[in-house]
């Protein structure tokens, strides 16, 4: 097909995003002395406009690592081999949380879930409520699944664990919602927030945030897991004056100043309206084509990626292939137990109204493309969503 | 509207086209001294694959200067003050060859039109036969008026040409056409043919390009206009040797070595029916809306370029400053006679599909917000033109 | 050589010179539309800083070619066929003005001189005096003569000339002094300046720049040259309202928008010390080397670029050879009559103290390389004069 | 000072270094899809032009991590908790080895050392010969201290192990020796090489790389620490298929294959070869200042960096401070046990014979301007040696 052999590739993956030109400009800059003084003041300037993002005034840590360090730092800082956490199964993310706590020498207590559906916070509280001897020392929680497209209520969480008079600490994976749906680590009482670069961030992979609450400033003095790399201490450090217990990644640090001066142009309401409105209309086009997502309940509907249940017996990796192929675009494949069923579109991050209905275009013809049933007027549905407001 | 607040700005205008990230990037390049080795290979690389560009076995000349530049250059080459030229009106850029010519001291016989049809041949013929005496050097066209959206059919001018027994030069304008639809300098038999570099070469402005015949070359012995800057004789040895009269635009190097590299890989034959597609796909979507095109005959439609025609009572300029608020799509103004009846959209250079379809959909949900009465359904039409193939 | 298979690039010429990499990180922003908002905004921003480095309340042109088209368009848009002109022999890029004036069919008296002075003032007056009947309609004159490294003193000039109490225009070109040396286009009466983008204003080349006093827009009543492409009128109207009369390079626009920041920052009296300082430290090499300047007198120093004399028997083309092979350092060659008597060191624009020594360390090393008989100390000496202030 | 307001940066620091701007223009192209055919094809690549830089047929694992992480993944993957470990003290580097081997809960025993030398293979063999019951697991050694400028020899070493016919593994850290000088993990008979990307590779920070000899992937199946986000068994897969575990730094990958392609056209043979000549050059400098450098043996004599010690009373931080203000040029800082003692020159990565001469020049200009005592002429003497060859 000829109009795929030039033009602008799609990339409509729920992270790496698209990278804004500014940001990529930003990082051609040369590197420099992270140890002198402009990388000292560009460190700080940082580090302040990070906590407006996270809505906290804790220090925000960077690792260069990409999320999942982040995930392994929240363990090893807060916790001690042998510990019990409590996880609640809301897609292949939660379960890869399972996996690095269980590889770190944790006793996890996983909550089933059936992968269409947020962490139920009566479930919890109800686990909690058992745990007389407060033997869990942490919930983990994934704020968005982004395997799934499905969101859970974090504050209903909060309040599971304080109504049942728990004191684990609330680690929350915002790795995909931050900067797309709104996210409040103090107000919300989070204990422990993590993120990555790659997603609402608009940045290359490579970097991840960190957020500890004084509480789990605190658990960290009994801690008894092997830190190295991911020791939180010298990075709070480093929040306060730029100087890195190793090397940060210098041209990241300026996509990621350019990134929030971004954002903060924008409006952090703003962004979240806008990723609300591409959501809605995704949902729009996916309701015309006559198929399901894979979220179950509105409330829990992603701002940042949608998860598209294709018809019994059509393999949504065949259909992915093709629409490479033909139209250029990446979407996201179904990981996990739903490998296969579904395909996800990402709309998050650097992405506005007519580059997500030409995504949606291309969703659409690739259906016809492979002879895959479905009705006509997904891309009429969103246009009428997006031409709202 | 928060959705335009970010993401890709969508750039639909026939000229400057989208730059390619390649492209870009080659043009980030450390600048070089333009009198040593490395650069002269470079241009000697680009002389040559300039050439399978214009289908020609002349050199190409590379001018600092916008494609009115070219105009110019061909005149001032070829021609002598108060010398005959004809010109057929075909649209605003016709108009301009026009004026320049005029102003450089030539006597133009315009052949009007209307504005929605390219050059009649049998009219031009007309002309020719009677002007027994020769005195008509040369005669001026358009291939694509990226002002209407219309082509004109350059081997039925120069056989018209050729039929009338009349020497005049043939000069044609491929600004807007070359690299998206079809053209051969040489087995046309076209005398001088010039070009820009920032619409289907994918460049940024700044270059412009001319290829002239034995013939032509022939008459500038001639020719007693003052020539300076736009003397072809020294533009003709740098094509040779690299060597050029003042300091070539080192960085469009860069670019337009690229941007051969790009054709080259495509295939220039894929490239224009990419176009083609392109092209009939965004005239499916005018006709589903219940509007006219500018170009009234199939036989000229551009694959460049397409003039909407706005309703009556409607300004098609306030159509598109709310196009580009509520969108962050720039759309081609109406020009000349045409101002506020029309707008273009440029669907020419670095493009495809989905960047059309997302455009398309940006003018459809326009017209909703401009309060423009108009039949939905104009992306779909689109869509069943971009699937075929 | 292995220390030249890597690292950067040295561009030691009079221009291009080295772009700085914000101001090519500026220009890989994607294209716009020319005819919008946004391009609206920055053109007039441009338009009005333009004004404070040229020292003028006039506006400032700005064509889309090299230098040598805002020389052609200052005699075409304020002189007629046959007209005569004064034009003092300073160098190669005199010359060239020549060539011009002659091939646009000017009358051109040169005064000769020997490459290795700048203007006589008090020639010229005496050559105006004699001029009665004031036939001689403008004095062309080069700030600093790229060839030879030779400055002129313009005052000197405007003095003579109205000493003579002779009305014939003033013409400066700026190309190579403008962001390196003062000029004030206002204060010092010049009727018409000239620059060019890729020296001083460490831009690619591309553009070039124009200011008129109101005696030159005068003039232009009466001028019969044909103008075409370098018709000042649009251009002076689109300094106005950004509205060019055909494509600008806009990638170009952005890139000037941000050296005009960069030279903003720092400070023009700055940059003019800055160059003051690296040139003399680069004299002070070559006088330690045992080598004469082309530049005779003290007075006539260039801050932009030292022209260097070898010893008779030795070629300067040759030892350039050397030195880009063995070092990837790119020095400039002599022009017309000096070439391969001498090379050319370019020391203005994007240039500090450390990357002048390691060019400087360049040359000396080249010296032993090409066995030509010299003194060792002359990057000794340039540091003595760089590590002042 | 004027002359540091403009002008290229100089970055003399060991990592990061000048990051070329190919690199950089490939840095910058469009994030994609990393689970995608594109991503695969490109990490095939990658995958097996790093083999022939590490000089293995091992595959190379990346983390997204500093090389600080490839430490931590070395000991993780291949030690238990307990385990002895034995590490000679060559300077800060060896001390942070040191640090995070006692943070994972290993038994250290550390060979003092006088930060002047590199590991003395004969006192390693007398304790592992001490050693009869091989309760020593690894030896870990760093082969270009890059805090002092001194290099060990590794091969060395391995004869000093099997010589004591001990099986403890070999780690060794190649952070800012790879790609600066010879190294060879299978012909050298070592079992984890350890690097990152910021120095000899000319990329940003952000990747870590790790080579395994089968013995050291024996070695996994026993080890019982945590592993989590630094398992080796999903990196080495991901070298073979291309799919990583975590979201790996696409841009980082972009920049390692433009970097892996410079290094294949200069050869690495020329690549050690050009930096064995820029580091004799900086040493011919500092003898001809006066000064010592911190390496004492010129067999261990570093080809990446050199450490200068300023004379007693003469503070290295302040001295830097002056450099950099007033020359714009970054000098490293001495680390831990001779911070103000010394500063250090980073001569590796994208670097030639011209930028070295700036930088020295500055250091020289540096001396006068901070008031210590020098003897002229360094720059002279690093010349005779650029000069060479």
């Amino acid at each position: 097909m000829p109009t795929a052999a030039s033009g602008r590739y799609f990339l409509q993956v729920p992270g790496p995003t698209i990278i804004p030109d500014r940001v990529a400009a930003a990082m051609a800059m040369p590197a420099l002395d992270h140890r002198g003084p402009v990388f000292s003041a560009m460190a700080a300037r940082i580090s302040n406009d990070l906590k407006a993002v996270f809505k906290t005034r804790q220090p925000v840590m960077i690792f260069p690592s990409s999320g999942t360090g982040a995930w392994q730092a929240a363990i090893v800082n807060t916790l001690s081999a042998g510990d019990k956490v409590l996880i609640f199964e809301t897609g292949h993310f939660s379960c890869l949380w399972k996996t690095i706590a269980i590889d770190l020498g944790l006793d996890v207590t996983e909550i089933s879930g059936d992968w269409r559906s947020g962490i139920d916070a009566n479930v919890v509280e109800a686990y909690l409520r058992a745990d007389e001897r407060h033997e869990i020392k942490a919930v983990l929680a994934v704020h968005n699944e982004t395997a799934t497209g499905v969101t859970s209520d974090i504050q209903a969480l909060r309040r599971a664990m304080d109504n049942a008079g728990h004191d684990a600490l609330l680690f929350v994976d915002t790795i995909s919602s931050l900067c797309a749906m709104d996210y409040a680590h103090d107000a919300w009482g989070v204990d422990v927030t993590i993120c990555g670069s790659q997603k609402g961030f608009m940045l290359p992979p490579g970097l991840s945030f960190t957020v500890a609450s004084e509480k789990a400033l605190e658990r960290c003095k009994a801690s008894n897991l092997p830190k190295g790399y991911f020791r939180w201490e010298p990075m709070i450090e480093a929040a306060g004056n730029g100087l890195y217990p190793y090397t940060p990644p210098v041209t990241l640090f300026y996509g990621l100043r350019e990134s929030l001066t971004m954002l903060q142009e924008e409006g952090l309401e703003h962004v979240f309206a806008r990723h609300a409105r591409l959501a809605a209309a995704t949902r729009a086009a996916v309701a015309a084509w006559g198929f399901d997502i894979q979220c179950r309940k509105p409330s829990e509907y992603s701002s940042a990626v949608t998860a598209v249940r294709l018809p019994e017996g059509h393999d949504a990796d065949a259909y992915r292939a093709i629409v490479l192929d033909k139209f250029d675009m990446s979407l996201a494949a179904g990981l996990g137990k739903i490998a296969g069923r579904v395909f996800r579109i990402g709309h998050l991050g650097y992405m506005n109204a007519l580059t997500l209905a030409g995504a949606l275009s291309g969703v659409e013809m690739g259906f016809e493309a492979a002879n895959i049933p479905f009705e006509r007027g997904g891309v009429l549905a969103a246009m009428e969503v997006l031409n709202q407001g």
